[in-house]
């Protein structure tokens, strides 16, 4: 069982997808403030969306501690040492040099509808934004996917809002490898569209 | 073969003091733009400390992937797979909760002094921080290290900046439970100071 809500559900059910894995959803709606309310905070202390729920009441959080949880196994993680730690390296880059600029500008333009008193943060998150890119660009030049030749879950951790990034004012069409991964990605058999 | 600065290479220098490991460290000066050459980019090309360099010219960055793989095997890395799961939970919080608030606020005091332009930004960190040490301190109360009874490379992520928090404005005194932790992390046997 999953509790997330719409816009940041997408990592874990591409993944979900990809191997065809029973699970419920139960949406949380974080501008109604429903990842405060103290029985959330049980399952989370953190207050953010996703967290897995387990068997005997136990959780997980952050999403991408919880794709590696459940991919664990299956060929979307590496069983190599070092591709492993490459995985991770990918996705730990997600959360520290990408989704803090790529998401967030989305999530001022796309949900608080670019007010103007949040306009110089959404436009300081443009150039962290294209450095990010650019690394992914860098390294999609050179293999099919982010860690080598193998879809793995970094992959999965950055599509996520690489894929959506042009509703945070990224333009995409400069980073031809990029596109082409968003493309290879969404080509997969067992690929599910996000909303 | 690490590459590193004295500022960021806690977490390394302590899992290798625990772990008795034998490397060698280069210092690279951030300040001095020592990420931003062309040698250190091709190194990591999202030009941030730490890097592993590996036999073969095969290089790993983010701090967290980098201790866990050096990690995997020993005590410090948990075999059972929810508990590693939590491991990367925490570490993913450390990444994205923690660090831009608490590492953040003391770069902006310890390294550039305080300047009055960086004022706004400085005090703008201090709710994130405190909010990242309130979730720690509520697993402290209940368990001796953050994943349970057990030191893991977790405790060494999350230990590198809030053992210097009070360097960013964070007065540690009222978080009990994390103030005994990192008594707890000093009186490991193989504990290696930083500076």
């Amino acid at each position: 069982m999953a509790i997330s809500n719409r816009a940041t559900a997408t990592k874990k059910k591409l993944l979900a997808g990809l191997l065809e894995m029973q699970h419920e959803w139960i949406h949380v709606s974080v501008l109604e403030g429903g990842t405060q309310t103290p029985e959330f905070l049980n399952k989370n202390p953190n207050g953010k969306i996703p967290v897995l729920a387990l068997e005997g009441g136990r959780f997980l959080s952050e999403s991408n501690a919880v794709i590696n949880f459940l991919a664990t196994g299956t060929a979307l993680l590496p069983e190599d040492l070092l591709q492993y730690a490459k995985v991770q390296q990918w996705q730990f880059f997600e959360q520290y040099s990408h989704e803090p600029f790529i998401a967030v500008a989305r999530f001022i333009a796309k949900f608080l509808g670019l007010p103007e008193e949040r306009r110089a943060e959404y436009e300081s998150k443009q150039e962290g934004g294209h450095k990010a890119l650019r690394v992914m660009e860098q390294q999609l030049q050179q293999t099919p996917y982010l860690t080598g030749n193998q879809l793995s879950t970094a992959d999965i951790a950055l599509y996520a809002y690489t894929h959506v990034a042009g509703e945070g004012g990224f333009d995409l069409t400069s980073y031809c490898a990029v596109e082409a991964w968003l493309k290879r990605i969404r080509s997969e058999p067992k690929y599910v569209a996000m909303q």
